[in-house]
């Protein structure tokens, strides 16, 4: 090589790999940036980021100002857990012949597995039908409306079927004065949210809205008001994330209830019961961070002019987002499948798609954003702690701010990334990273799994080429 | 330098690190590495060491050997708290006139002030001296007998008083048999193994023994044994260290032992104020840590041949170590300063030299050793997350074994660093990283920070050379 080039080489390689390679062999420097055609080369999302680049000055100002305000009011978010009641007298719209299901809006016939049968298990809770064929008969009839729970300002984990005599939290954002719902978790296994509904599942959910719900009743209007920004804060020192790891927020949730549960009027036996029903799912704290988390993010739903994302949610069938400048408009691509590990006697095959509200915990900053909080979650879901360190990483790379409030001690205390940015996650092709259970996609079975999944990019593009359009002559 | 040089330079610099910098600033590779003459260049000790190096190969392999069955033994541990009882009724050798304390032995004349102001305090409870003068002139007069908590199967936080009435935790090593003690914590602030002797810390002390104490032996009965070790095994994945931050375990003692509280006799406003109390008390779990730990390494307390450290202790004046091959023999040095963060109104000034014996975790391989599993700890002993990680990293390089049942998360599950080997220590000037709070140098005033210690190396160069000594003819 000194023969064909006299000075020392220095090379930038564009290339394949290989090309790099081979100057490598020879003794000179190669650099080899790591670049990617922005949007993956896709020409309608080249197209639409173009135009958006050639809006004047004055207009790209207004999106930017747009977006701070956004960021500013999810780190601004203070949800606190003010009551316990029925879904029937707590959320608005709810009736009895609502089911409140996951993810964009839902027809029956669409419904997959785990959908279908949370939805015979909620009809048969209500009394609305005595058998799965009634049920299923029912469903269909179009007796029963089918609404998103995001309709309703409610969220649902998994299939997050809410019916109108379940006992349901209730959350209010103190900064904004919103409010949120989530009905109350009910462990692991055969549970509804993941499609199960024999009788063991209904007695639960029996026993749920006769005891437990009228229990934490209690208990929260003992206790007062439980500021839940403090509590995830102190969680995420804790090894949780919110969304797949909530043993120490569970924990924190004990701490402050027990006492007050142990002096109502209760009997003790009634007491015992639900603090060793708390105690024996470490998942208790998901349905108190998932409404925090839509409380949160409820406060970005209309800001014109913002690309940030103020709802990601999944039913099992699409994949949907809403942004915060197109208030009201789901933009979907079809549920992926989830990368994860699976309990034993089940495989990748028995997996239904990607479901659930869940994903608000990643839109609101934490989930699978705060990873590098939660390395032992990499037991639950899959991979490396390093893993969970680089994720939450790459996340800065398409959010808008950060949110000290939740601050992680192996970043140096740096907080969370947090609101997504369409633009940046469709022009860098960087999709936001989600840590999600698996449900059976038979209806009736369960749980099978967890992992992480991918969400499909379409649905970013499309809420982006809609965003160019609607703004393009304002 | 191309003059002086034809050929391309690589140079190692063994000289100043003037030296390699004048080279690199020429343009030629130079590396530096990290070397340090062996224990510090202290003739006495590299004699000692010397002395070892030059055994006969079967004799240095009995050392091995020993150390390998130390190592396994502290893996081996299953610490179990078993019940809850009065110290007079529980702790071998307790009499009503013993007043136990931490560290090495020590004699009333030689006491640091917290140590004077907790004997104040426990003679006080005890009702054996009614006035602080009463009690320094019955602590003086000969009448009380001084022994280490170490001398009586127990172990006690800061000044580590012990007397009759106190209620205290029993632990069963399971694996070996053997048992350890330790009384319930009392919270931060004005407490007594701080040195505070004020009423507020006697009334605190007689609800302990007449409430607190009775409510966790009858919860204890109820619950059966408590697993520590699974216990502890949890709370590194929820960012303890099991010393100074004990925030997750003593979060799953509260989510074990409340069903059994609430289904006890005992009144409810009686079990609402204990559970409370603990929910109050972050480092409640550090009175179970410590006797865990404790039960841990007594299982090494004597195995001839072994350099391994079974005990480490504080007592203010002095700190001690006991090595496995010389049982029952105390090694000290001059007790250090702790680096650390103060609480607000106190300053280093304030400070009494360290104490305690809770050094006992990082003895038995969590505590400092284990700081990499608790980044948020910083924010209380100082440093930044990335020291935490470093310091459990270090240890490694002193101690005999890893303990897979304590996965560090954030090193990818590596078990944590445990049995240290006190010729490693010596050879190495690596000393074991402790974490620690801080007292008032004066009686009675309690708690004034946390922070890093290193203790003296004179101990550790004392022990080894001891050993070599003892050891030299057999």
């Amino acid at each position: 090589m000194a023969d064909l080039f006299p000075s020392e080489l220095a090379v930038i390689n564009l290339g394949l790999p290989a090309f790099g390679q081979d100057i490598a062999r020879q003794g000179a420097a190669v650099s080899s940036p790591e670049w990617r055609p922005p949007a993956g080369g896709d020409p309608a999302t080249v197209a639409a980021l173009t135009r958006m680049l050639a809006w004047p000055e004055a207009k790209r100002q207004r999106v930017a100002e747009a977006n701070r305000e956004a960021g500013k009011r999810l780190v601004a978010a203070q949800p606190v857990a003010v009551a316990v009641g029925r879904a029937l007298d707590l959320v608005p719209g709810m009736t009895r012949k609502h089911v409140l299901h996951a993810g964009p809006p839902l027809t029956w016939e669409r419904m997959c597995g785990p959908v279908r049968g949370a939805v015979i298990g909620g009809l048969l809770f209500e009394g609305l039908a005595k058998t799965r064929e009634e049920a299923e008969k029912l469903a269909a009839s179009g007796e029963i409306t089918f609404d998103p729970c995001h309709h309703h300002q409610a969220v649902g984990p998994m299939a997050g079927i809410v019916t109108a005599s379940m006992p349901v939290w209730e959350i209010e954002n103190r900064a904004f004065g919103n409010k949120a719902y989530c009905t109350l978790n009910e462990g692991l296994g055969k549970v509804l949210r993941y499609g199960a509904f024999s009788q063991e599942v209904i007695d639960r959910l029996a026993w749920m809205r006769d005891e437990l719900g009228p229990a934490l009743q209690a208990a929260m209007k003992s206790h007062g008001p439980l500021d839940m920004r403090t509590l995830i804060a102190q969680a995420l020192q804790m090894g949780d994330e919110g969304h797949n790891r909530n043993r120490a927020a569970t924990s924190l949730v004990i701490r402050a209830l027990g006492p007050h549960l142990v002096e109502s009027d209760l009997p003790k036996a009634v007491v015992a019961k639900v603090l060793r029903f708390i105690d024996g799912n470490d998942h208790f704290f998901l349905n108190l961070s998932m409404p925090s988390s839509k409380a949160a993010t409820d406060a970005i739903a209309d800001i014109p002019w913002s690309t940030l994302i103020a709802t990601q949610a999944r039913n099992g069938t699409d994949f949907g987002i809403r942004l915060a400048g197109l208030p009201g408009r789901w933009f979907t691509g079809p549920a992926t499948m989830v990368d994860g590990l699976y309990l034993p006697g089940f495989k990748a095959e028995d997996a239904a798609p990607d479901i659930g509200d869940s994903v608000i915990t990643e839109t609101a900053g934490i989930g699978g954003f705060a990873m590098a909080a939660a390395p032992a979650i990499v037991r639950f879901v899959g991979g490396s702690a390093s893993d969970a360190l680089r994720f939450t990483q790459q996340m800065y790379e398409i959010t808008e701010t950060e949110n000290s409030a939740y601050a992680i001690p192996a970043l140096d205390f740096r907080g969370t990334p947090t609101g997504i940015d369409v633009r940046k996650v469709v022009e860098k092709g960087i999709l936001p990273v989600v840590n999600t259970g698996i449900a059976h996609k038979e209806p009736g079975i369960g749980m099978v799994g967890a992992g992480l999944v991918k969400p499909p990019v379409s649905a970013y593009r499309n809420a982006l080429q809609a965003f160019v359009e609607t703004y393009a002559d304002k």
